[in-house]
């Protein structure tokens, strides 16, 4: 029975949604090659049950439409299969990084490449992406943040300063091996990766290193999606 | 065989520090009743054992120098008390959560408070604390935090968003019952709550509601200590 993953695709079909990018690789985490429906922003409702935001998983007849229950669900359905979350302890974790992702990184990056984001949406989505996302910006054009790039790029990189040192400490976010707190914050920067050419990263900052790591899980599979140039 | 513990004392004897917090309450979590040893900064080389911080735990033979080895080591020695770290899961959350307090929650605490924490102190320990503390202020006097005391509470607020979300979602950080992720957390809190009588968060604040809910825990211990007026 077939996993199709409903995702958000630019106008060249690059894949660049952070939350679509903690999907796909929860999926390949559990061995599963989905069926993939690349979507615009435009094409969200046509998706159908109610859904106005990307990802969306169907499998068989049950349907989740958020990236958090997509795991969950993988998770249950998939036991066997290796763990996305080892225990309830990492379940919390996975959820505490969900908030933090959420709160403190996103909102940093989308300072940085909101800009360059536009530019590659296809120009069905752009009035769409333009008109929501300025409002975020109170107002602001898309274009302002590229003024304002390197404070914006500072403060990610202070607000990953939690992230940095427990790498300092072990391979992966959630331990030795990687697992969905990983995904989390990978998609993130995969989010920023594949969308514009800001560095967001030192080539030797711990984090950067743990990045190329997970970029070479499940055969590559973040990598092959080309970096924005 | 007890348990020993060296902690921070200000000049009336009120434990202020958020690490000693942290053992404290680990400590009531295995249903220990230490025996307290207070100390001074001015007094904690005197402990011996190359200790040039506390909170300091001896234990028989063994001697713990750091809150997280104290965390591990009762944990443990203690495998039948309730869990500090529910499993390998809590212990990656817990270690997040340590490095997270001590970028992002503990330093926007120390610029709201510092001057209120010197103020409390012994005078043997205020040269020590004045010349080490306005060097991570780069050099500005502790009373300059006062001036800037409103953006400081904005950014520790804004800080907290990851917790405060989860805290919407369940009862305590580490998921239906407090574990070592919540004492980490509290500790800061506490810090603040013991030494200063800056308001830190509203009393609306799921924030200061699962606060309030940790001062309860373990006989009310984290209430026993007044808070600052």
């Amino acid at each position: 029975m077939a996993y199709t993953l409903h995702e958000l695709r630019a106008a060249d079909g690059r894949a660049f949604s952070p939350f679509c990018w903690r999907a796909r690789m929860a999926l390949a985490h559990k061995g599963i090659v989905p069926v993939l429906r690349p979507s615009r922003f435009s094409d969200i409702r046509e998706i159908g049950h109610g859904c106005r935001t990307v990802p969306v998983l169907f499998h068989g007849g049950a349907c989740f439409t958020d990236s958090w229950d997509i795991a969950v669900y993988l998770e249950r359905e998939l036991p066997d299969a290796a763990r996305l979350f080892a225990g309830a302890g990492d379940r919390h974790y996975a959820r505490f990084l969900h908030h933090w992702a959420g709160t403190q990184l996103h909102p940093t990056i989308f300072r940085t490449i909101a800009a360059d984001i536009c530019d590659r949406l296809d120009p069905a989505d752009q009035r769409y992406f333009r008109e929501t996302r300025e409002a975020r910006l109170g107002g602001a054009k898309l274009e302002s943040v590229r003024e304002n790039q390197a404070v914006a790029v500072a403060q990610f990189r202070a607000a990953l300063a939690p992230v940095r040192s427990l790498l300092e400490e072990q391979a992966f976010v959630a331990g030795t091996q990687p697992a969905y707190p990983d995904y989390i914050v990978f998609g993130a920067l995969q989010w920023a990766r594949v969308i514009s050419p800001v560095p967001l990263l030192d080539a030797n900052d711990p984090v950067r290193q743990w990045f190329e790591r997970c970029l070479d899980l499940h055969g590559g599979l973040g990598r092959g999606e080309p970096a924005a140039v």
